[in-house]
């Protein structure tokens, strides 16, 4: 094929993003928006405004494309490319798939924001050519992928690795899936600003107190990490105790799935790469089988916020080309 | 090829068994003999002597034998079939693939006992043709394997599924892996027994007392079984909690690989079924996500005692037969 073009979506809780590759993965446009809630038709449509977009910044006709990747965070109906529900959308049994299809004449796949994100690094980032990685994104949810020989571990239908909500503390806090005691109500961005909320309320953080007061939205993860660089030490150990309980869960998950690489990423890990490196790998020594820690290496994300859209075109690639 | 036999063999804790079988896995004949703890060479002197009789009762020439299978309880090497560490049989790096292949000139494959035995119900019993099979074997120690598309989820050089060190409590009690509060500690026989045995001593449990006194060691899956049904209410109330604790791990599992079925097996289930089936039923579906506690379906093992050697030899056939 003389001209092949792929394009990667990437379709987060605050922004989305496209972005046009050539065959070798360069980069040829990208583009990226804030996500609106609003209702599935507008959804859709500045959706599709992105695509088209990022093809003009590409300067590449729609005709010529090979194939469209989408990451999307939430249930999926991943054989059909439906998209079973999105608060963020508004979608709810929305034909994702079917709808770019119609729209780019190109073929479609639709895969889980994290499980795309794992793979984009299994590719093309921290976890090249290993047998079995998984990947691990603490932010407001904590997501989980895995790619085992290849191919991106899945359910019958939805995708699976849902390791925000293992289930950490008997009767613990409530978690947004309606269950207790969920790894998500311990180590989200979430978590880490309530309790940091208390301790800012309390008085004993002070530089956070400045950047984002006792308000949880304004605590994101660049205001924590710059609340540590500023001196908060109890906001330092509020972070080191969500690293560690997510280090627990993934030792358990290395116990499970024997990966050799576990790659962190997503905004918090983004921000303060060291604590939580340092803080999984020690749960994983003290947590997992020792013969399966030992072949384990932990690490951060390499790709950044191109992990989502790289591994969406990769996939695309990957289903629609053969050999 | 006209003649073709395989044979299964199941090592475990307390026995050993092989099987012969033919293509269409009849059994021809079978043999067991009990594990002693020995040396190195004369436990797989005892090995080999038993693979030897079951050859004898079937009436099969060793010449005849297309493959053996074998299912170990320890670490192995898979990819070399070398047993790095047997308690059991005093072995260290013992190469048993080396010694068959050699004794009995035909290909070997060594898996992990429980590993063999899921892919034993995958193949012929309680799993039939999934796509994705986990199962759990509670007993002293508790194992886990699992069955994706059709093959073993394994590590790159050990067995994965490591189930019963899943980190359940903080500080928990002291595991025989020397960390505290994993999964064994809570649902094992043995913390089942411990857990009994104090209720004997407070004159809680008249049934079990005259079956076992206050000895763990006892306390078999048999034992603590005939003392539910005599009516010792208190020992009911053991177990189920044991179960409920193994079923809030095998939801962390479901979250994790979103299996269709999920097999439990070994003596405590085989004694006790019902209890089992339900507890894990109920946790799962209170504790995993609710889409992924919707796809997968809790059931005991139908094969007992021949899951591990039909699974060794059906792993051996699948290995070794180019289609």
């Amino acid at each position: 094929m003389a001209k092949e073009f792929w394009i990667g979506f990437d379709l987060g809780g605050t922004k989305m993003m496209a972005t046009v590759f050539d065959k070798n993965f360069k980069i040829l446009g990208s583009k990226r928006k804030k996500t609106k809630s609003s209702d599935g038709e507008t959804g859709a449509e500045r959706l599709v405004g992105v695509v088209e977009e990022a093809l003009l910044e590409a300067k590449i006709d729609k005709d010529d494309l090979c194939g469209i990747g989408i990451g999307f965070p939430g249930p999926l109906d991943l054989n059909d490319g439906i998209v079973l529900e999105s608060p963020n959308l508004g979608w709810k049994n929305f034909d994702l798939r079917g709808l770019l299809e119609k729209k780019f004449k190109c073929p479609v796949v639709v895969g889980n924001d994290v499980d795309v994100g794992t793979y984009g690094e299994y590719k093309f980032g921290a976890g090249q050519k290993s047998r079995c990685v998984v990947g691990v994104f603490p932010g407001t949810g904590i997501g989980g992928g895995c790619v085992y020989e290849g191919k991106i571990l899945r359910g019958k239908k939805l995708s699976c690795l849902e390791i925000g909500h293992m289930q950490m503390i008997q009767n613990g806090r409530l978690c947004g899936c309606g269950r207790r005691g969920c790894l998500e109500t311990l180590s989200s961005r979430l978590a880490i600003a309530a309790e940091s909320a208390m301790a800012v309320y309390r008085g004993e953080a002070p530089h956070l107190e400045k950047i984002a007061g006792t308000d949880v939205s304004q605590m994101r993860s660049g205001a924590i990490a710059e609340a540590i660089h500023e001196g908060d030490e109890i906001i330092e150990l509020i972070v080191r105790n969500a690293a560690r309980w997510l280090g627990i869960a993934v030792a358990n998950t290395v116990n499970l799935l024997a990966p050799e690489i576990v790659v962190l990423g997503g905004g918090l890990v983004e921000a303060m790469k060291e604590i939580y490196v340092e803080e999984v790998e020690k749960a994983v020594d003290n947590f997992a089988m020792k013969s399966l820690a030992d072949e384990v290496e932990i690490m951060a994300a390499k790709l950044g916020d191109d992990a989502g859209v790289m591994g969406a075109a990769a996939l695309a690639k990957d289903t629609f080309t053969k050999e």
